[in-house]
């Protein structure tokens, strides 16, 4: 592909650069990425979100993109780059939406994204004048995501990314369902790293009834909390997280081992009359 | 409260965000903190100390702002997040000093600041115009310390803040007891994550002999060293660390485990005449 | 020594500054030492490459620093604090190469640059008008290398710095050795945090055969692929890492542990023919 007419000057003030990875911090496989990022957008912000994703945990990575992006200022460009097919035929994509941009291998990672904002277009990194000149086939974060990255920061049109995309890879979000009786059916969604267990019930899903009950994993758990503050040493609670969704933790306890769930564990939620 | 009026225009050059909590980095809490300040203050520098302070240790937090704060420019604007009583009445508050800002709650996290820094005044986080519209009760970081710490950086007048507060929590630090025979009765007041025993015995104390033992959990050291460099491997020594407190610790090993000592146990230092 | 002569004003563009440490994140010791960066050079971007390096492992922060100082601008400062000896007479160092200034203790961690990068000048960083007015015999990262590190990007003139070095320590770092027979005797030079076991066998080495088998302590991997994604999940393969060298890896594994291989395991590579 030839080299894109650019059709305006790189900007002065670029949007944050945000990195979400599995690749850890021991090693230099970050550095690498932000040296890449400075040396052509040398006045760019560089922003660690996380590098400890579980490695190759894309839903995990997705939820966490899920729940940073509406806070960062508009058209920031968010950086992922958990790649379990790295150096396969998986296509590499920027998806530009009504809030930000988003880079990263198409294998699922944008899943809440596409559920939860406008997507205007979606491109697949191809052009070669955006990558570096000799691509690793294991390390893309470096070599594609990187470099694509800083070149749309920096004003690069999308029409000179590469071809558009209309089949991106997602996974499905479970939504609840409530039952003729009012109970909801949900589960979980996300351990996060206290333990607490993040369920896909939201706050809205509880206004038909004015205390609720919860049952996870064959516990049940009737004391619903404003905040952790609230809760005694051990007890286990549940209250409105928050991102708005019903989460069970116990104050200074790790909830998800005591109670054994795990992503996709079955919650229901019960309607206390 | 009204919206304030701004008496002078946000600066150009904004003083850093420095943050401190105990959020960890596994998950987007402190990625949703950093989104929420560029929102508001594009340009900051946004600094990272720490996000591993023990779940909820108050004391940690408080040493370790102590030791970091010093080290940077005139008004920085701290933050710390380590806050066990989120969502329950514990005030937020911004402590103004001759030398920095700090945002965070009123639990005593500031207390070695009140010692170490003249405190010029200190206001309480009340005027909504701050704050993000929905609070969350779960995270006051994102949602009130945050968008605040932000706000002061660019320039909001102290006024507009909130109501001066006069009587902040703070916990006790402990002053070591100089003895009739010269002894200098102390304690433990900080362990590093390299297992190295910090007390509070300062370097000024031990000016009125030329050789000092320190006994910890029954333990006598007799070896006064002046840098780890010079200590055999595996030998226990003391120091005077690069706070100016008295160390006491193992060449490539971990003095807190092997001695047992934690935080406010006794140290004894005993003039060698 | 007097103030130097400084011969032209501080940049206003200062080129960013990395940091590799053995420090840790979890106390304010990185802190410390970002404060003394910003106090001294308000607008640098300081850069977190790792503060993971094992204690004191001179080895790995070679090691790192030669994967990342590639991908950075040219005249980036990368400032390396591992260092056993401090306090002692070591010396600290600032080395100036065609690519890029490195700050710290003359211990060998600059080993891989004096290999790879042309350089240029050495010297010592001798003059304290450059230095905190009080030294800690403890951490010279805070009061010795953060502020050279901070004046030389602000565009200190190498000659202020101190004298020449002409004799910098360094540890050898292995070649490998081609047989009579073809065979190519390497060794392990770096383990990564996935347990990725990367070798000193290059790319350009491998040229000679078509298809090579590789012996790491005692297993036999004839598998090659070209990434990570091509191997079935638990499979012991060879590839060609980001850096050009030959790894030993097990997708979704940790194949150091697996194989019991660790820095200096000898490896043989075979040609098939």
């Amino acid at each position: 592909m030839a080299k894109p007419v650019i059709l305006h000057p790189p900007r002065n003030n670029p949007p944050p650069i945000t990195l979400i990875t599995d690749f850890g911090l021991s090693d230099g496989y970050v550095g690498a990425m932000k040296g890449v990022i400075l040396d052509i957008l040398p006045w760019v912000q560089v922003v660690d979100i996380t590098h400890d994703i579980e490695p190759q945990n894309i839903r995990q990575a997705a939820f966490v993109l899920h729940t940073v992006t509406p806070h960062f200022p508009e058209c920031t460009v968010h950086l992922v780059v958990v790649d379990p097919g790295v150096g396969t035929d998986r296509r590499p994509i920027v998806v530009y939406t009504d809030h930000a941009v988003y880079v990263g291998p198409d294998n699922g990672v944008f899943s809440w994204i596409y559920r939860t904002e406008r997507v205007r277009e979606i491109r697949e990194l191809t052009n070669s004048y955006y990558k570096r000149a000799q691509v690793s086939p294991t390390f893309h974060g470096r070599d594609v995501f990187a470099p694509f990255a800083a070149h749309i920061a920096a004003g690069a049109p999308a029409p000179s990314i590469g071809p558009a995309v209309t089949d991106p890879v997602q996974f499905e979000i479970p939504e609840p369902i409530v039952r003729a009786n009012g109970d909801i059916q949900g589960q979980v969604i996300h351990i996060d790293s206290f333990g607490n267990i993040i369920t896909n019930i939201t706050e809205e899903m509880l206004i038909e009834a004015d205390n609720w009950t919860f049952e996870v994993a064959g516990l049940m758990v009737s004391s619903f909390h404003q905040a952790y503050g609230y809760a005694e040493e051990g007890q286990i609670v549940a209250l409105i997280g928050s991102m708005g969704y019903v989460e069970i933790a116990i104050r200074n306890g790790h909830a998800a081992h005591r109670l054994g769930a795990q992503v996709d564990t079955p919650v229901i939620a019960r309607p206390v009359s």
